[in-house]
């Protein structure tokens, strides 16, 4: 639904509450999608929204429920009885319930798990005990498994039975009675098949896998660089304990990017929608970086006044330029790295391809750069704004410009790859840092070149 | 296959080259994924993939060869056959052979065409008709589709006998005789229901779909928020034309990032990987942007010379650090504010609460850097640099710092929302162009304040 659809459908909800025309609203809200339930729940008052939501059959409103954001969810919780929590926890896929519960305090995670049955806790207890960002803590345990021996219609026969209950039955995992994997077969394999073919003969036996403890960053590469559906999770002893989906891992490939993004303008990264974050919260994921960096431009005061007696004042206002124009340099050649190695087009060991690439690029943008750097000293800056800039001077400014250029390139390509050899988060290296870096080194460049050739 | 693999069974298959022991190759090479084969292929040189590509046997032949690049593939269809074209491209489904033509010359499409039979022509056809990066040109035309009379019993009869051509069986569309789209059943839904039960009765009629010329990116968004596993495309009449499926819209949720990020670091974006662009290409992305950047940066220039009679070297010392904060300051809110953009947790709507939140952080933030602004001039520069800055000038730069990094916040957060109101893209005016903004600005507040105190 689009956004005017929404505060359109928005509005007529409301004037239907105030007409308490209640059968009017529980039908159309029946026909959405529990997004745009979620959505439009959220825009009605606190009071509003708990007899609204009362109104939606019990599978919209628990799909509706696992899309609303936390605030909401934890005021439902609070207004609903014990059996309504119950009916709405029911309904849910594992994996949502443990992502709702992993954000609740403490005493509404009892209520919760008070109202599920003794198997239900003891699976949310295992997936509760992996490792926050692990494959295990993203995982659904609710998956279809075969055995070997099975034939075409036996299996059609076990997803019947069980299909209500997963959240994927296309693909079909095969164990055996240690639940160890053994092979994968699709529902479409089946369905190819005669019934009486056996899982064994036409089951694949070579299966991507990852591990518990696997980083979610990495399980979400392996889905989409295969493109898989889903992914088995196994243990040390190759059991499968659970998969991941590939609806999961869109939402933390949409993570890992907000975050890389939050980490290249100097942010510490948040997974709460920013509407939502306190003004506390991103005063502090803002201010480190920010103190750091003021504190970091003491070397440009250094530089300057060390050689405060030689440069003009005609000298002092090309360095803004000089700066901005390294910095802007340097920041194309790391944030072009950072994302190339963040979606892994490059790795470490080409760290001599990108440093010659980037040396040839930087060659021809200097030279152009240098260039109109002269011409705009020689025509702008002199004609039209009656500076005088010498050719001597022109000259010596564009040199350093070149050799700033050449040199923040550099260093820009270098610093993202530098801190991946040491296991570094190339993010955070990616744009502030290297412009601070370029600023003290190009003003060092500046004031050399511009001494050297001028007095 | 994690990169020390993939290194050692290239290593590997080169020295079984060498002993010509093609035999063990082929058992070597059937047993991996498409995707590993690819990179494998890509490694070795023009003269040995060939024969080694022709060790694959039909099925991840073709797979391997759609994921190859696009220099390995032009490579690889002048060396085949007819016969191996063909063999090749039949295997192939049809959005994976639009893609290859698309990025192929003239004359090697044209050899690719003649191998097709005249349905998959035309077929071929239909979706290159379709403007780039819209839905059309990005959808497969092979989907699965039903009529609404007909029983359980009869749709897995038609499943049975088509599933092997189409992409995925899983979502199929029902469909009257004139394609138009009535309503979708999953193979789920139908394994869930008797025999007898007709797709009718449990088809769900509240579908959600594209139109043929929708944008990718907001396929791709409709996708991730309804978690859909695959989306049909329909024309104009509501005729579905194809479908667009959730692996693809992978590829193009990490272009359009890339594509972001690319803007925000002041690049003309690019699909081309990074080690494939030419320098040629990589200096065309950068150097219109460095260009403005530079010329723009006269404006400072301007400020400085203004100013100059009054600003002492103690004063002008300090002019990278208000600049660099500014800068840093603003980048931070304009970044979170273009990525909130991007992923929908903002709208224009929310400018006011934007503003009023920014306003917010902005003073908590610069009170404290403007504190230890004070501290640092004070302290270090003071008592360890041996610089001379009084009580008076450390106050007055302070403040300026303080004055710049709250207009810094409030230009960072409202570009990328004007920018949108303006219909223009946030991520382009999210970082470098604000940079300049705040550089001349916070010049302008700096010279003033410090001129206003001091003389």
């Amino acid at each position: 639904m689009e956004r005017e659809e929404l505060e359109a459908m928005i509005e007529l909800i409301k004037s239907l509450l105030e007409q308490k025309d209640f059968r009017q609203i529980k039908a159309l809200l029946n026909n959405l999608k529990p997004q745009d339930t979620a959505l439009l729940l959220q825009e009605l008052s606190d009071k509003e929204m708990p007899p609204v939501f009362r109104l939606l059959n019990k599978e919209l409103g628990a799909e509706t429920f696992v899309e609303m954001d936390v605030d909401n969810q934890e005021m439902l919780i609070n207004v609903f009885s014990d059996a309504e929590l119950k009916a709405v926890f029911d309904e849910m896929f594992l994996d949502d319930t443990v992502d709702i519960i992993e954000e609740m305090p403490a005493n509404v995670v009892k209520r919760i798990i008070k109202q599920t049955d003794a198997e239900t806790r003891q699976m949310i207890n295992q997936v509760l005990q992996y490792p926050k960002d692990s494959a295990g803590s993203i995982m659904t345990v609710e998956y279809v498994s075969l055995r070997k021996h099975w034939t075409v219609k036996e299996c059609f026969d076990r997803i019947r039975k069980i299909a209500v209950d997963k959240e994927t039955i296309y693909n079909c995992y095969v164990t055996d009675e240690k639940r160890v994997l053994l092979g994968i077969v699709t529902v479409k394999q089946l369905l190819l098949n005669s019934y009486t073919t056996t899982v064994e003969e036409i089951m694949e036996t070579e299966v991507l896998s990852v591990e518990t403890t696997d980083d979610k960053e990495y399980v979400s590469q392996q889905i989409a660089k295969y493109d898989l559906s889903a992914i088995p999770v196994v243990d040390a002893e190759k059991r499968i304990v659970g998969i991941v989906t590939v609806d999961d891992i869109l939402d933390v490939l949409e993570e890992e990017t907000t975050e890389d993004i939050a980490k290249m303008a100097a942010i510490t990264p948040s997974t709460t929608p920013y509407l939502q974050q306190s003004i506390w919260s991103i005063f502090l994921s803002r201010i480190p970086w920010l103190l750091i960096l003021l504190l970091s431009a003491t070397f440009t005061s250094v530089v300057i006044n060390n050689y405060e007696a030689t440069l003009t004042a005609l000298l002092f206002a090309c360095v803004p330029m000089i700066m901005g124009t390294g910095g802007n340099a340097a920041s194309q050649a790391s944030v072009t790295v950072t994302r190339s190695l963040a979606i892994e087009e490059i790795e470490i060991a080409d760290i001599w391809k990108v440093m010659w690439k980037e040396i040839r690029v930087s060659i021809c943008v200097a030279t152009v750069l240098a260039i109109a750097c002269f011409g705009k000293l020689m025509l702008v800056d002199n004609l039209i704004l009656g500076n005088d800039y010498t050719l001597q001077i022109s000259f010596a400014v564009s040199l350093a410009l070149f050799g700033t250029i050449v040199l923040a390139k550099l260093v820009g390509c270098l610093m993202p790859l530098l801190a991946k050899i040491c296991k570094l988060d190339p993010a955070v290296v990616a744009s502030p840092f290297i412009t601070t870096i370029i600023d003290v080194l190009s003003l060092i460049i500046y004031c050399n070149i511009v001494i050297g050739l001028l007095n």
